[in-house]
């Protein structure tokens, strides 16, 4: 039994698990103010080519996110996010619990637009209703879509013109920029974005997420509420070192190359199949449509989520891919998937 | 420089780190439905000698304060804590983020006692003022006292009679289950309080508390306010790995009952200096009463926290011992006590 | 200038006025523990046939649901509520700002279903996403619909098997319970819902929501959360009197079925221009279509909101009358719309 | 049987209730933006002195408190407090309710100084604890006592040099303006503190708090506040008719000077009888030590507060007087007391 079910079905990689040994009896400081976290946030910085970004290691994303939106917004402030958005749909109302309404937008890809923001502005317009203040994005979607450059300029811009936070939640960042569609830099973010996190729990971490505050005024006492929500690890060189190893050689991008490409093979092999896909996703997250017969045949095998009924006979799975994925697992599940597609034809030319 | 600033000065015990190694690329669920969690928490079970208590795996003890104390809790009702307890001081307001007030009490030793849990309630009377409903305790105490058992009979006696929920936090329950003094054993738990946390990360884990909670209607749906926290770990695993290590053999005992000692030389050599303490502690914690000359003289080769200001010239410190503490570094630290405390007198002698 | 604008552009009915006068120099204890809010509690349970109701006073709308959800939910907990519902668009988020998401569901006539809940329950099945656990229904909605005995009976249904709480929003109860359509009792209301308050302040009082709850689990201790959030009134007596006189007689409905009678009048008078309603609303708020000429023409001497473009032509009024509304200024209304309408067809007439 | 229990015992001053009848049946806009808020609104910042301030009415103490500190401060930021302070002691925690702790000082006299605030701030040096952030006081406060100009000065001083807000609750400003004692006018107070309140609720009206807002950067959205946490009554104008009222004339000081005339006679009548008082409190409240046993006399005939138990045989009692007291009760009362305190001596004289 293969899992497909998410990016983080294993460990770390083994380079970060090497690094956390041998820094192991060193004395640090506690609560971030270690050597190791320090060093992995000026290494961020020089990556980014700034040196004026506040830059922060938190555990996971629902911790990454809850935090930044109530430090971010006063209590009648209100975020705005795709129906599909993380913070919408599977965060247990975290952001709710904080105070703030998230304002949701149907869309058909996962995606927010400048048009989408307009819509929103123009329905909320006194004190009866929340006032929006923030638009969350994620790179890759909670669906495998990526943002284009040009796409977040556009959102830059309406953000600029009303007054509003452009927030990007990067659980899958390292996937969405080396996707083959992908036409960002890492170091263009803090420019496109006022805050945005480089998700390391996702890709390759063991628990880790950089989050990365260019817009000033976003900056001041962030600590605190770090710590008021429970987030600031006593042994915080957990987070430092792993970060450290990441960003110190290429590893980060390495790795979410590695996913990417396992992602490819499956897409290509599964269009191969004549299979269609729900969704259009050129990250490490794939959604085909597939007959119900054929999933109840590849279960047998494979784990994976059934995403979404489509009709009668049909369902859309996800397949996830990660750093630590098999490309003999890929291969196999590929070729499954065309013989079980293929045989049934087969089959029927015989009986001809 | 030796740090005795704080029992997180280190990384993991080895054996943790062996064990995260050895299992990295096993996949397994996410979110704490891996196996080694649930292995981690029968194990737990196991030496609590129960099967009836939820046990769920945390990061942090200002994480697992701020979560239990939110679910356990409706929006009226407050927490009552010793004025010195971590809660009250040196959580950012964690507990009042969540909506709730922390009465505080003037102790001498950091511990609350029934006639404290009475003049509380005879002070609170009515809807204009907040409900108390939890007693917040901390075994070891965050300034190193310990709690005997009769004492734990006699609060669980006064929360009983006036429905009041009784929680321990357990950030430093090794130390406290280890001192000599200690009359507890680990298994007495469950029916002294409500619910309690072993601390694992200031005993030699990387990070992890686990809470168990073992009144019935404090259980239902907590897993809930974990995600909604943000304490839902995706690679769950990281945490139950590091508790299985702890308590499949004696190792969580044994690495407190390290700390212990340590702290029992500097202790005993302290003493025999004839250096008084601020407060009796028998546990990793120490608060000896230093003339500032010698703090200085000391901070030379040693860290550690200028706790209080005692008088012109003398001042309390605070020195903790861990798992990781060097026995030769507490040799040396007692010997230089020694040495300078001696020293005026010796050349006082000379004098003469 | 005549106003339609809502049910609360003037004052208090004058008999409550008078009643305040009388009482005024009365002395009385504070915090709705006088006299009068005892009495108007009282003749309330009579009203309403039990006595083992929990009644509380409270000042406005948006004040009781905030409350009442707070004390009724546990933080994970979410409401539910069909996208019109006061709670889910103009309340500033004073759900979420107490700690609750607001689950919302598309409806056409403002009106929660069986089927809803079903949707909506099978929707969320785990800790990553909110529970469900309350159903926010208004009656009258806000747009002016109404439920009928068979809805609540399968609503109570529907909640009573999945552990939901029914709350009912009654602003307009007043409205709802003498529509030509209402098939319901005030009386019936204790049984067919969990909790649900009467609306004062937009039917003749000068503010005051009764907040009515009769499940037992929901009752404790609800007097706390009304101080805490703000909503106990030194002088209760200014509820009490008013709900007192509402009550005391059959004040409370004569004045909705005043306010429902002028809606009656221009309900049939519209229709008789041929001028159709965007919502079928049985209650004293009218959602007539009208052609953008028309609307400029009125809005010389009527006042009145727009609510929602229909065509480039056409938009949606909403025409609200009250306990206070004047016949005459309705029958104008009407006679000016025929007027208007009827106009054009006239003036063809003549060119031909 | 008369009652000295609160100033909040009758209804409002009858000039009030007249206005309201008067202006009942004229059509006004809901929500506060009625003509009589806007004047009432006007007519104040016309008192003060100052057309730069941003004026909010609202319903009570605890809700203005509530609403004006969870508008000010960021979720880290806490209030400082005397601990008689109202939000420390006697609002259910709604301070916290919003998120905020309140760090609280033991004060004699109900004052904070200068010098409190500076320890305050020296304890809290890091992220590890809330950063203290506004300065509330009461004035007159909630044990009578009241503050000089000179000590508001310095109180502006210490917050202006420590980015802190300085924060009035006037729930009794007006007894505090006419006391005696008193030497600030109300327009001092725009310059000395950013934001206060002039209590209506306690000086003859039936429900209403003017705050007034000084500090540009605390005005923002302030309605949205008001809004989210169920204070904008849909009849404000209720709120506006009332300031009107009050300060159209000078009957906010008259009535205010009424009560402190009340309690200055029986300041005086209670001295006479060499009776010792609890606190120094010059303005509507009183707080005399009388026996146990005159206590229980004087109880037949009225209703007091019974505020602290000092010794085995007396007690400190509670008297309020407000707008609505009556000479002849005061008199009265102030007799009795007399008669029993001398009848003792007069029963020994006779026993000689």
């Amino acid at each position: 039994m293969y899992s497909f079910k998410n990016d983080y079905s294993e460990g770390a990689h083994p380079q970060i698990l090497s690094a956390l040994m041998e820094t192991n009896l060193e004395q640090e400081n506690g609560y971030g103010e270690d050597r190791f976290s320090q060093e992995a946030i000026e290494q961020l910085k020089q990556r980014l080519g700034r040196t004026d970004l506040d830059i922060h290691l938190l555990t996971g994303g629902t911790q990454t996110n809850l935090i930044a939106i109530s430090a971010f917004l006063r209590p009648h402030e209100a975020a705005i996010a795709a129906n599909t958005g993380h913070i919408a749909t599977h965060e247990t109302g975290a952001i709710e619990a904080v105070g703030h309404k998230v304002v949701t937008i149907e869309t058909a890809d996962g995606k927010l637009t400048a048009q989408h923001i307009h819509t929103v502005l123009e329905a909320h317009t006194d004190e009866h209703m929340v006032k929006p203040k923030l638009v969350y994005i994620s790179n890759s979607t909670e669906i495998g879509s990526i943002y284009k450059k040009q796409e977040l300029e556009q959102l830059r811009e309406v953000c600029d013109k009303n007054h509003l936070i452009l927030f990007m939640d990067g659980a899958r960042l390292g996937s969405a920029l080396c996707s083959y569609e992908n036409d960002l830099e890492l170091s263009d973010l803090p420019s496109l974005v006022d805050a945005f996190y480089i998700g390391g729990t996702k890709n390759g971490a063991l628990i880790g997420e950089a989050l990365v505050i260019g817009k000033e005024s976003l900056k001041e006492d962030f600590r605190y509420h770090m710590k008021q929500k429970g987030a600031l690890l006593a042994k915080g060189r957990l987070l430092g070192i792993q970060f450290l190893e990441l960003f110190r050689s290429n590893l980060f991008f390495e790795l979410a190359a590695h996913a990417n490409t396992m992602a490819d093979i499956m897409r290509k092999g599964i269009s191969e199949a004549d299979i269609p896909f729900l969704i259009h996703s050129p990250s490490n997250q794939l959604f085909p449509i597939l007959p119900n017969d054929l999933i109840t045949e590849l279960q047998k095998d494979y784990a994976f989520l059934i995403w979404e009924k489509i009709d009668s006979d049909h369902s859309a799975i996800r397949l996830v891919t990660s750093w630590a994925t098999k490309e003999e697992a890929v291969l196999a599940f590929v070729q499954d998937v065309k013989r079980t597609v293929v045989k049934p034809v087969a089959q029927h030319l015989k009986n001809v």
